[in-house]
């Protein structure tokens, strides 16, 4: 972390001041998790982000996934580094409109595995938030690490009053065992539940077009019927996803009239009514 | 933990002494990790399991995944749970010769998240080897969590002179970012890399009986070569799998002849073969 010592703050106090302050600025805090890795968290996280920006808005997107942080190589920023300026640490600026930042980016070496004890990795993320200059955002996207340990709880903490979490699933029984709990670990975190997202949600042959589920279908529908709390829709398997997310092309830009960009607007659009509806009641 | 709390020990020297004994009656220990979730790990180390009984040995399968325990759903027995006996707690027996212990037997409600801290997780795992009757075994697979972080190293360091680990992965580049460094995290562990398994690994489509490379392809294999570890194999997407670990069937027996249920028992013999040759070594 000895790069940023300059910034870097010992007084705790003055941290969760600094903290509040930043928060303070961004509109909507969303976080997106889901209740095991392999789901497709980080694919979904960038690209709501990137579906926000085409609607206009200014989004933030922290990638706080410790142990495997992706978000830099699916938006082709590895290579990037946050800048360190008088005002403070600039987040990497994919466009005009979004700022990230990434554990990859404190890491030296891309083939190390972060061994870090909890209070250290809390410390990091914490200074995510403190440290940077977010300025003033419409929406701040929050990429949990995966699963519902103590891990994701501990840096949901740092993020009082958000909107609410977004759970990404695949449709079969065995990764929905920990969507359900997941919906309990929001519940925990005194958020409400922005909805279900089905990801890897049947798959279209590009040899014959017929659709077949890999991963069985309507698992995530189902669970939200089970616990009330809104189904966003569903995000097919698609290679391109897995091509784009690879080549750091972003998919959203990459091919537009796609049934899984239209699945991504479609979602990003049920985000927006849902967080701005619940801002329209706090205001009033 | 308190229905066990009969047998629980509060000396840490009778710990450490009770471990060190039972991990003695077994001949070789395996551990199975990679380095994000979703890639398959529980499956595999299930199947690997089943794999090994078929082929005569007496197999232990420990299901670490603190978060996100699928393994006694993967087998069917979920409903199942050790018992307590006078000479010990008795791991589940699947058949004579596979013992299951998981995280998910402790847990009074499927729905829960575990959000426990650290220490107590790690006195649970403990646990699991000092208190449980495992007796003589030839392999006790351990299903650590998914990724590289502080979890699965503390796990890991409960169980010294293990025979190494398998890496589990899927082909893509943004999987393979985190087999890097979870090659890197088995150095660190002192532990050989007994070899990669490629999972997901090419999807024939059963209408057409064309294959497509949904995950793309190849990269176990270009990573096994870049790290100079051995390549135990590929295992095809196969929604037959998805099926069974849905189900609870174990998918060796329901299907002894599809291409996947030979690419897990020609995955295995490579295992065999890899431990039994250190074995010997050793012995001389």
């Amino acid at each position: 972390m000895n790069i940023y010592s300059k910034h870097m703050q010992t007084n705790n106090i003055e941290i969760e001041q600094k903290i509040s302050n930043n928060l303070g600025k961004i509109k909507h805090k969303i976080f997106v998790l889901s209740g095991k890795g392999g789901v497709g968290k980080s694919t979904v996280s960038a690209n709501i982000a990137l579906a926000l920006i085409q609607k206009g808005y200014s989004v933030g997107l922290m990638d706080c996934d410790i142990h495997g942080p992706s978000i830099p190589k699916i938006l082709g920023i590895e290579d990037k580094r946050p800048i360190s300026t008088e005002k403070g640490i600039e987040p990497v600026l994919v466009s005009p409109k979004l700022k990230v930042m990434s554990m990859a980016f404190l890491l030296q070496d891309k083939d190390s595995p972060v061994i870090w004890r909890g209070p250290l990795k809390m410390a990091a993320i914490k200074q995510f938030i403190s440290d940077f200059n977010w300025g003033d955002l419409d929406y701040l996207i929050v990429d949990l690490p995966p699963g519902t340990g103590d891990e994701p709880l501990s840096i949901a903490q740092i993020i009082p009053k958000s909107d609410g979490a977004v759970v990404v699933t695949t449709p079969q029984d065995v990764a929905l065992l920990s969507v359900r709990k997941s919906i309990n670990f929001v519940k925990q975190m005194n958020a409400p539940v922005i909805g279900i997202i089905e990801n890897m949600s049947g798959f279209t042959c590009p040899h014959c077009k017929k659709t077949i589920d890999i991963f069985k279908k309507d698992g995530g529908i189902k669970t939200s019927k089970d616990f009330n709390v809104p189904f966003l829709g569903k995000i097919p398997l698609d290679p391109k996803i897995v091509e784009s997310g690879d080549s750091g092309k972003s998919f959203m830009v990459k091919d537009s009239k796609s049934n899984t960009v239209k699945a991504f607007e479609a979602i990003t659009e049920k985000i927006v009514k849902n967080t701005e509806n619940r801002h329209k009641k706090e205001v009033k």
